[in-house]
């Protein structure tokens, strides 16, 4: 007998097909003769069901031993389903227990649990229906990203987690250190004595593997990286975590105008791809989760986005009939109700803004001719704000030394990426999506802990 | 005109096509009346060749500014090459140059550097012949171990890289912080005040993803992690980074043989779709590098992987006639002249090693009915050594509990890990592929350091 995925059974399974199947009882119903028991392996949301009947050898005892989150393989013959919910199911001829779950004390009986129930075990929630079809969906965006971008020749480079680089600035960043924590060696006038440390240095966790995929773009022309990055900020909300992956591409000899493209074309790949190839998840998400879900994917994936610049924008929000708790005014950021509004009131579909004052963006952001805006783009979309921020870098030696200063950084700290203007500079171009950000808008999940196996949040780095 | 990347002009091109290319200028060679240049856009190893006319405007001050390393925009037609050496040439139309490199200053030249030296240029060495065949091998190997496992329905999963956990014990951890460590707050009894650190307990950067895989295997039967892993282990040799990526595939209802099917598919797999994706750049290391990196993989592809226990491995290591300067006894680990003994003077093909002695293994390995040996295998490759390590876990929880114990550890430390035993446990095995090992095999390669982009070594994190 042949063993198969469920997911592809219930695709393509056919009455008379002998088979085998191994997952987890998701439920049992006994009934006069016989019993019912979905059987679930992960590859679905969708459970093949079994039936049991009682001229099985030794009945009594199997059907005894399967309770919810026991392990079974079944083998048997699929025959059409009487019932309804389902196509097919599977008449056993033999059924194996391999691991019991007692139902006295497994946390996953049938009844509905709380997210934040199950933070605490994470370790077994990822056995429920909403984190089963969260992480089939994670897959799917990941493989999706993968696909987009070496489809078109791009190469995934691993730029370093450990960094001896603070320049980007953005928020606190965690130590590494091989360092006796209990007495930190110091020096002759009482500084920590670093030539003990492994690098010899202080080191960090990256925040952003930016930098070291410029130093590629150079070379490759177009990369992304796909990686962990990290921020010790003391946020306990449902939109941060400590540690996040993030994808960045990163392309030579483009402008702005060619990284909205490719941000755009990004953007709706991967949700398209995910309504394809999770048509049950998404479907589930948006019955029970966010019933939005659907019509924002379809949203992003249906409409061109709107271009304006931020000035532009200060003048539509100062104009906007509508009460902001935030001040609108030039120069100051743009706040996450002045996003929505854009996207969602405004112009009803996904809006990059271009062009932001030089004072509130990143300092390797290229200059305009004005002095006063710099070549960078967020793309705001309906229900989720600020998905991607990117912009074309500045490659201009002497405005980026000058730049540099002016944010109160060394020039000589920051050597080799301004090497990088020095000898065969471009203009180039890139941007970043924060991965989680991405799984949560996709699914409609509401706390970002709930779209990444296991959380790292302050006072919690369980499992 | 339209713009094509050199790989796909070289690969394709027509005489009399009009294009655009963008690149790094290699090589200028100037005769009478006009100049060649080699473009490389990293696209592929080999260049394409442009001839400049000297009827081209600018042309004096043009070719005085393209040097090695500059940044150039050609637009022009496709000709026969009447050259040695290539198909097809650029005739230029026009010659942008973007960026200068300086040839007194530019480290670049045409000469031969040793890689030592590249590696104090770390933001430029990918733009080296050598650098540019590793990374782009590199990003096909990742592109196989994604393909591979997304056919066959496997998730990839992330697993956490600050980690709480030091179950593994493997080797040295590196310390995770926020704590200020110039002066680490202390509780009255003068222990750390770990109340006031980020995660509010020691955190250290994961030395492997398998048990948290273990945990996402327990509910969607088939994933894999692909992330980076650290040691803090001062281990200053060619072989050994602190910050290094990992595959680790981990399948539910599995033993060992499907484990070692799944691993042997895998690398027929990775090497094989390199071969087929990178030809030329494996031509060049096979000439360049080591001249049997090509036979090595040819023996992988072609090859059923030999399948022997430890017990017999010892056997016939003791019948050698061969004088190893490590002891060769039953309840010793194989010393690497061993491995390579087995794999290529005795097999001359990959060798699978299988059930070794349980007290030279780790404690989730599973115990065989002799109580003396467990579930492991190692898979060993001619020139190459030992290159998968891998185990059918113990999914007993008396019996894992038992071993957990006896090798010092809490039950209660492990206690999510346990419950994975406790609640439908099943069989079931995984291995683990360090993969910068893989590509510096696969590019003979023969310092670990020149097989990812920015290592992280003992007193080194530079970039």
């Amino acid at each position: 007998m042949v063993n198969r995925r469920i997911a592809e059974i219930l695709r393509n399974g056919q009455p008379d097909e002998s088979l085998v199947v191994q997952g987890w009882v998701r439920t049992k119903r006994e009934l006069k003769g016989f019993a019912f028991i979905e059987v679930n392996d992960g590859s679905s949301l969708a459970n093949l069901q079994a039936v049991i009947n009682q001229d099985l050898p030794d009945y009594e005892a199997i059907i005894k031993q399967i309770n919810t989150g026991a392990s079974v393989e079944v083998a048997g013959v699929l025959v059409a389903s009487q019932g309804k919910g389902q196509r097919i199911e599977l008449q056993a001829e033999t059924v194996k227990v391999y691991g019991e779950a007692d139902p006295e004390t497994y946390p996953l009986q049938k009844k509905r649990h709380s997210f934040e129930f199950l933070r605490t075990i994470g370790h077994l929630r990822s056995r429920t229906n909403s984190f089963g079809a969260v992480f089939r969906v994670r897959n799917a965006c990941s493989a999706a990203i993968h696909q987009f971008f070496q489809e078109r020749g791009f190469l995934w480079v691993h730029t370093p987690i450990i960094t001896a680089s603070d320049c980007e600035g953005a928020g606190e960043l965690f130590s590494v250190t091989s360092l006796n924590l209990k007495n930190v060696p110091r020096t002759e006038n009482q500084e920590i004595d670093y030539s003990q440390d492994f690098f010899a240095k202080p080191t960090y966790l990256t925040v952003s593997g930016q930098l070291e995929a410029e130093v590629m773009a150079m070379a490759f022309s177009n990369v992304y990286t796909f990686g962990p990055t990290f921020r010790a900020e003391n946020s306990n909300t449902s939109r941060h975590l400590a540690e996040f992956w993030m994808v960045e591409p990163e392309m030579a000899f483009c402008d702005l105008e060619g990284d909205m493209d490719l941000a755009e074309a990004f953007l709706k790949y991967i949700f398209n791809f995910v309504l394809e190839k999770c048509p049950e998840d998404m479907e589930f998400f948006n019955q029970r989760i966010d019933d939005t879900v659907l019509a924002t994917a379809e949203n992003i994936v249906n409409n061109q986005f709107e271009r304006l610049t931020y000035t532009d924008a200060i003048k539509l929000l100062e104009k906007a009939d509508f009460k902001f708790e935030y001040p609108v005014s030039w120069g100051l950021d743009l706040q996450s109700e002045h996003e929505r509004y854009l996207a969602e009131q405004l112009f009803k579909k996904p809006v990059i803004v271009t062009d932001y004052p030089a004072q509130i963006k990143a300092f390797y952001m290229r200059l305009n001719d004005d002095e006063k805006t710099v070549r960078a783009m967020d793309i705001l979309a309906p229900k989720i704000g600020e998905i991607i921020g990117g912009s074309q870098r500045e490659e201009r030696l002497d405005v980026l030394e000058r730049r540099v200063v002016a944010q109160g950084m060394k020039p000589e700290d920051l050597w080799w990426y301004l090497d990088l203007r020095r000898y065969g500079t471009v203009p180039h171009a890139g941007f970043g999506l924060g991965f989680e950000r991405l799984v949560q808008f996709m699914t409609g999940m509401g706390n970002i802990r709930d779209v990444i196996p296991f959380p790292r949040t302050p006072q919690n780095a369980e499992f």
